[in-house]
């Protein structure tokens, strides 16, 4: 399993079982037409959970058939993200997706304490890309969760991409710390953050990948800019994964690989008990299927 | 004049008289390659100052004949800043340009209160993008001197932008203030500093140019995004401008666009009396010639 490309991720998301998704308040044309998508390539099975009969009058509408889902029917949206995570506790479904329902209310079903899915401290945004820029696919955290996040945040944020690089196959992936410069600099917190992280990982706070940085974005996916620099670490232009600075950064590189390259993006919040995907309207149809089937193939 | 390529750039400089670009502490071969270039293309006449025996050797092994330049011989790169900029107040050259020399004493020569060539409160990087993913040319700031900008700060930067768009024909240039949400947060200083800066437009503090934010870069560049999150401002997928919210995002935006994109750039250093060019190893020689182009074109 080495994946080349986000359509290699279908093929193996199709290769295996179908994985059970329950969507929280499911009444959402676009999330139904994505669910559409990935039950007609076999890839899951459907829980929609929400208003029953507008759940049932879209997917008619868009002829997403009656046997391929089961409707649960529970109208208010923080309920129906109650229920959808007690599937998952009850092992009923793997993947969670949120539907019409602000991103703060499912996650306040996620973190839970008694009835949640939390599993490390901070949950995190990450997105694999495709881009016909880079050498191989590329995993850039976090563009969408944390404003601002703490060291310690910064090594949760890390280890929730490793573990979805680990088990989409890469061993030992390369984590490059992005700064906007390539040295430690104490004006510049972004690169003392990624100096700290980098012992972390030698001293095996932060285990199963090579961790590098400062780097700045261009010794981080170019070799030959790395050599100009004089940096000789592995990751230097070959990094499986990004990690920016902060929100500010990481929503801009994101949205620069899609809206500003030619990137495709499969994206999931990682850090739960299980992934769980959070499609925006302005996501392309193909991005939405990438995301599904990023969170059907862990 | 307008110009849809940065080639255009190159074909109105050379449409002007030649500029006179002094060169500090010259005797750097990647330096000196791009000069030859813009004084073939007869865009500039170079005055070369620091160690003279270095830069004629340099540029005899590279063919830039003696006739093309003024060498003046000050071995000191401290003192050959302040001779170039002492040329440029004098009237002698109008382009201040970095050779083997510490950006921060380069600075220092132009930001001296007695000597130098300050205008505005705040120098910025400025830097003129062309890319096949979007409809025109894009300026974006700041991707490589201010840390963390304050809100008078990035109103400066601001200013130094609009100054260059301007200057290259662009009436009342689009500016797109930058954070992750196109909504103001306060927990996200980015929104709300973008928020500021679009209200000190409305109030003329801002002139000559259209300011709106906070704009999530999707918005910012494309129409369709934009409608989708109902954004009706003039600027929403036509910026411009684009003002990053600090130094790392800014960074990151402009390595994104080169390195991960197909982008090409022209960059100067904007709000002193001379446009500063200040290229490093890293860029490619076409993105050297793009930025003594663009300096030559204001």
């Amino acid at each position: 399993m080495a994946f080349k490309s986000l359509d290699d991720l279908i093929l193996y998301a199709q290769s295996r079982p179908k994985r059970r998704i329950a969507v929280a308040a499911a009444s959402d044309h676009h999330v139904l037409e994505a669910i559409k998508r990935a039950c007609e390539l076999k890839i899951v099975e459907p829980y929609l959970i929400g208003e029953s009969k507008e759940i049932n009058a879209i997917a008619a509408s868009i002829g997403l058939k009656s046997d391929q889902y089961i409707v649960i029917d529970e109208p208010d949206p923080a309920k129906a993200c109650v229920l959808a995570v007690s599937l998952i506790r009850e092992g009923k479904a793997e993947i969670l997706m949120k539907g019409m329902v602000p991103t703060a209310i499912l996650l306040k079903a996620v973190l839970s304490k008694d009835a949640g899915l939390r599993k490390r401290e901070t949950l995190s945004h990450f997105a694999l890309f495709q881009t016909s820029h880079y050498h191989k696919l590329l995993g850039v955290s976090d563009a969408a969760m944390n404003i601002s996040p703490s060291l310690s945040e910064k090594a949760n944020i890390i280890e929730n991409a490793v573990d979805v690089m680990l088990k989409l196959g890469i061993s030992n992936p390369k984590v490059a710390v992005l700064a906007p410069i390539e040295t430690v600099n104490d004006k510049i917190p972004s690169s003392t953050d990624a100096a700290s992280l980098t012992l972390m990982n030698q001293e095996q706070h932060i285990t199963n990948c090579i961790v590098y940085g400062p780097l700045a974005l261009d010794n981080a996916v170019s070799k030959e800019a790395a050599l100009q620099k004089g940096i000789h670490s592995e990751v230097a232009g070959d990094a499986d994964i990004l990690i920016a600075p902060d929100l500010n950064s990481g929503n801009i590189l994101y949205k620069s690989l899609i809206f500003l390259s030619d990137g495709k993006a499969a994206a999931i919040i990682t850090g739960a008990n299980a992934p769980i995907v959070l499609t925006s309207r302005a996501d392309s149809e193909m991005n939405k299927l990438y995301s599904i089937a990023l969170a059907a193939a862990l």
